[in-house]
């Protein structure tokens, strides 16, 4: 008896499409056992016809039109590797339209138009899965949706970008400035030419979105997300965060207060012994807090087409099992509506580096300045004398609105010359 | 309109079935939105009526007769949470005799009886889920089987036993011996008064087994592990270690060669900067290796009754969801027949600490035992003089075979007083 074979069609055919590529033709057996009937790609979208591809696909399979993808009769599954906002959120659409469920590893799109294309997809009665939107190969979506149904998740702390995790690796491990090191990782393929995405938090704020979108089933977008990036990290902090037991990386951070939801991307100093601070270089890990399963952590490689294609994958098999049961998977699971936390009523603890006159009586304008905002201090020691006398204060936990506007005082107070620095401390005990 | 409900029939009421019982009341209007049904515990069986337990359940729906809960034409999913093979074993085929599904988190039966389970849940149709069997509540069989099915899964490194890692990291982060860890593991309620079944390393054999199972695609069964407790570190081998830049962790450790499948469970040395070295306490990790995924790792608690229900419980949603859709999850993924390679052809590094005579020639003697044994030496030191004249060995990588042969000949070299320790040594790059 012949096998049925479910036909593909993808929009996007750069690192990661050709990697899905070849990846199921690799491993076509396995994956028919899996699956139930065989995947194919019958249709690719791309800009370039010209551009070589290391792919195992016939040139008549491209075309650089992709509502002809969309649209073929013969293709049952939509793969979006497109990236970006449009035209990919009307294609996926367009393929809802005509019946077919989609896999996407579009972070940006999942992450602001994410409850158009759910409700579309309930509409429908279609898949919509995006494992890769996410922490590349590593198993986070689907965990999260489906074997932690019995949780209530509290809060969800992850590192989620690669290119800046790379960057404060080389920082903490070789003492590097942030440009030298941020010139390495371009160097080696991990930055782009332009890292603002990834340098300014962008891309850590769109995953953001979605881990607390499906952690506290409720919609979270990109614009939700408080964002600070790593520009401003120097050698200097990171200096001082490991004299203090810390490691910095850039979190992002979603946590449930009552049922308001607060989500944060910015870059942080965590205990040294935190799980979260073994985890260097391009990683990703993605660390979970909740009453019953007490603390959880999925550890991997967040990016690289090969990774990445195996969550594409996963994916494919799971749509395309369901679409032969007649079925669908999980769906949406925002079924809640709560609001956003306002960052000022954030509740945390600070670190925060200032440039000081050296003189008696500094250090007590400075300490009433944080004591009547209700900021109080946990420790301080003093760096350097004279010209370069420096301040290095931590604080006991306090909110943020209380601190930014402690912080606004000290930019006034005379002897204070300048605030060098202010990170948060996250994840103490 | 009423939503359908949809009765569990529970096998067991201890620590886990009343977490699980819990959890389905606490969060029954989650579970019904994820479910699409709601979830009922409609029968317990349990060995004795009187034992007062914690559960929002009335007492009519206990007894002690599982086949009643097994045979009860309102059950529509069976849950197993009795553990050991028998009557266990028993219950389940009954329960697919019935035309029920089945969650279990008894890793002694699917490690043991796997396929005959397995094959009686194919031929029926039924699911058979049992993410709870391994790892407690940390996400693995599911990610594993469906996540990463476009990948071929080349090794698995589990700390899976949460009782023996706890032991290990006071030794190590207190110098405390065994024997007095173990007793404070006792009081603490993370070993058993009877403690060999963890120590002896028999619960990371039957996880071990499972884990390759799905990672390999094939059947191995508990007594294809090759097995090694803790009995034998001593406190001597952890200050060893920590100068070598290593740890001590009892490993499961899964491996691919070729087409045979190597599977053991054994006390190791691992390179401190590992992500596995991190894992402290009661808290387990699977570690897994492939081509496109490179590394990945699944951090969490292993054990306790709220951990272990969650898994539980995101089994039995996904179970629920099969039955009203009319189909059934991913089956048995043991699709090929592969052959176990035996311990004697492992290759890897080993430390071994020989008590010895203290003169002139004593390490030319011993090194020229493991020299014609083909064991090549990587680093040796003496620790001690005279009387307590110790050599600690480390190897290159060497055939197990060779490396206990050149161990026998020690035995009978007159300047070995005492073949004090070997330990393997894991995860080097």
């Amino acid at each position: 008896m012949r096998q049925r074979t479910l036909r593909v069609g993808m929009l996007g055919c750069g690192t990661v499409g050709s990697a899905v590529a070849r990846l199921l033709d690799e491993h076509r057996e396995e994956i028919a056992r899996r699956a139930g009937c065989r995947l194919e790609i019958a249709r690719v979208a791309v800009r370039d016809l010209d551009r070589p591809r290391a792919v195992p696909l016939g040139g008549d399979r491209f075309t650089t039109d992709p509502m002809e993808v969309v649209g073929d009769p013969d293709v049952d599954i939509v793969c979006e590797l497109l990236g970006g906002v449009e035209p990919a959120g009307s294609l996926v659409l367009a393929a809802f339209d005509r019946g077919k469920p989609v896999v996407t590893a579009n972070k940006e799109l999942v992450s602001t138009r994410g409850r158009e294309l759910f409700d579309a997809s309930d509409a429908a009665g279609l898949d919509l899965y995006f494992e890769a939107s996410v922490g590349g190969g590593i198993p986070l979506i689907r965990p999260i949706k489906e074997s932690l149904t019995g949780e209530r998740i509290s809060r969800v702390i992850g590192i989620v970008n690669g290119t800046t995790n790379y960057v404060l690796t080389r920082m903490t491990e070789e003492g590097l400035p942030f440009a030298d090191a941020l010139a390495q990782a371009q160097r080696l393929g991990y930055a782009e030419a332009d890292p603002s995405a990834d340098v300014e938090g962008h891309d850590a704020a769109a995953k953001c979105a979605i881990l607390a979108s499906i952690a506290f089933n409720a919609r979270v977008v990109a614009g939700d997300v408080f964002r600070e990036g790593i520009r401003r990290v120097t050698s200097e902090d990171v200096e001082f965060a490991r004299r203090l037991g810390y490691v910095i990386k850039l979190l992002a951070i979603a946590e449930l207060d009552g049922e308001r939801i607060a989500a944060r991307v910015h870059p942080a100093m965590i205990p040294a012994a935190h799980p979260l601070a073994a985890v260097r270089d391009a990683f990703n890990a993605v660390f979970l807090e909740g009453p019953k399963i007490g603390e959880l952590m999925f550890y991997g490689r967040g990016a690289g087409g090969d990774a990445t294609a195996t969550a594409v994958v996963g994916d494919l098999v799971s749509v395309a099992r369901n679409l032969i049961a007649g079925t669908r998977g999980v769906g949406c699971t925002c079924f809640l509506e709560r609001t956003i936390r306002p960052m000022d009523e954030m509740e945390g603890q600070y670190y925060i580096l200032l440039r000081v006159e050296d003189r008696p009586g500094v250090l007590a304008e400075i300490a009433s300045v944080f004591g009547h905002n209700r900021v109080s201090i946990k420790s301080v020691w003093q760096e350097g004398t004279g010209e370069d006398a420096q301040l290095v204060f931590v604080t006991h936990r306090a909110r943020e609105g209380a601190f930014q506007r402690a912080v606004s005082e000290l930019r006034n107070v005379k002897v204070v010359e300048e605030v060098r620095s202010i990170l948060r401390v996250e994840a103490e005990e």
